[in-house]
């Protein structure tokens, strides 16, 4: 293993094979890291924190010349909290902080400037893309992608598979980038589409394969493509 | 490397660089391990089997507080056949078994207590939860999700990026969790949903993008949102 | 680190822990590239690329005895164009061309005989397939599944989490494999459906979800399922 000396670990801590930890990270007590883990530099890791194989904490953001989304400058560091458990294959980006027992499946990629909210889940091979917030104990499914200036409220259930978009002009240009907001106990079924700034209303429940065109409102069910109420 | 000296290995394997395999592995003859594979505890692999980087083999489940399904106290290890060959990236779970010659594509993931038939193949990114069986001679295309508590019968074919279900009421608590019933010869389009519970008759059509949202008839073509009878 | 002697890098590269760099591996000046980092045989990088934690360029195609698709006996080697950006948990097959100034995201996957063109983005855990060409300036963004014998024409718009097929029959043997022809600026909603062997004419716009099972004409918006002219 590959630890640097500026690296901090509290007591009763397990590492693996082939990890490599850069500097300045803190590693609070009693967390268990598996084999071919890279944490990045400045990342801080809570007690009791969990994370499996192959998992890479605090990537630095990254863009090409054709993107429209350029980095910001200066984040803060990636935060974990306490009796976090994230998965294998794990990819989750400086700037973000994700709060006391959160689970985070294999395969998933949170970008920089989310926030995840206390017990909240996220599941295998979600994506979350930037400046996005997750309210306390809500479920992303696996597979979901949930896209960026998204904000989901407390206890919002995704499906597995739902998909949103936030650019109603698809790169041309026009118009800013808005995605939904979801609102507090909405319930949305497997495959579910969303348009761009749609408003999810609260408890509001959206069938599996909905493609949902417009707004939703509180404790409305909506089905078929366009979403229509049932 | 590092090798557990209670794992055994077989005649004429390879391993590539930085490869961790832990204690009680058991390796058959003739397989080719690629750099950075790590092999959990107690894991069989049979003869001839082909496994690429960045793999994950015997993982065990974990959840935290807020999970509905807790993982089970004693499985039996990750038992891969002869022949297999798995791609690089992947996550398979302490507990499931994977027959003779199947194929697993790059960045899969396959949970715990699930069933892989003979000749079977599954697609790159595929996603497969717990407590499920898939029979022999399958295709599960790229990107599928496959939910939990599903049966797959032998020679189904699900295209690209289908997905499913198994909990009608979305974690209100109500209901049992029950995947759909998929039967033999089956042919699902690309992007099709199908909702919890449903049974998909032998020899059956799904068309692309269908939303299945009933029970459909043996050799019984149906498409649309919701899909009905073309 | 273990990099094989007759493989040759350039002037100002970077190098993090555990990387393996196989025989006749060429790297051009001012590579960075990250730890965990895994380059197969042959694989060819040029100035100024950079390359994330756990990536694997220049996977060996396989299959099993089930799969339609054989791998093609002799490929030319995976070649990566100058100041390319490869994101982290990424494979790219033997035998595809990136071209200059490409940016691939995180967990994305592309197989063998793809040509990705000048400046184009392949968002994260995008699949794409075979045999298949990508313009200049293309964004095919998150989760998108590109399948194979597909053509993409430059300053295309793939929304995320599109959906293709190539397969009409649906692996009975009957027909050839023909992926969409997708012509010069069209932008597709995301979570759209294409049905194989489609074309989807220049500048047209596929709404978020649609279903599209026959040729849309240039400039033309489709919306629905299945999907009509708005």
């Amino acid at each position: 293993m590959s630890i640097d000396p500026t690296a901090t670990l509290g007591n009763g801590c397990e590492i693996g094979e082939f990890v490599v930890i850069e500097e300045d990270v803190e590693i609070g007590d009693n967390v268990t890291i598996d084999h071919h883990v890279v944490i990045k530099a400045g990342t801080k890791v809570g007690d009791d924190v969990r994370i499996q194989a192959f998992t890479l904490l605090g990537k630095q953001p990254a863009a090409n010349k054709k993107m429209a989304r350029k980095p910001t400058a200066a984040l803060f560091p990636l935060t974990i909290g306490a009796g976090v458990t994230i998965g294998s294959h794990v990819t989750l980006y400086h700037g973000s902080v994700i709060a006391d027992e959160v689970f985070i499946g294999d395969h998933v990629s949170i970008r920089e400037e989310v926030e995840v909210g206390r017990r909240s889940v996220i599941g295998r091979h979600a994506m979350v893309e930037p400046k996005t917030t997750i309210g306390q104990s809500v479920t992303v499914q696996t597979g979901c992608y949930v896209t960026a200036d998204t904000t989901i409220e407390d206890f919002v259930f995704l499906g597995p598979c739902v998909s949103m978009s936030n650019d109603k002009y698809m790169a041309s240009g026009k118009g800013v980038h808005t995605g939904p907001y979801i609102k507090k106990g909405a319930k949305l079924g497997n495959h579910a589409t969303l348009l761009p700034s749609i408003t999810i209303g609260a408890d509001a429940v959206i069938g599996a394969g909905a493609v949902v065109t417009k707004d939703v409102a509180d404790s409305t069910v909506v089905v078929g493509n366009p979403a229509r109420r049932k």
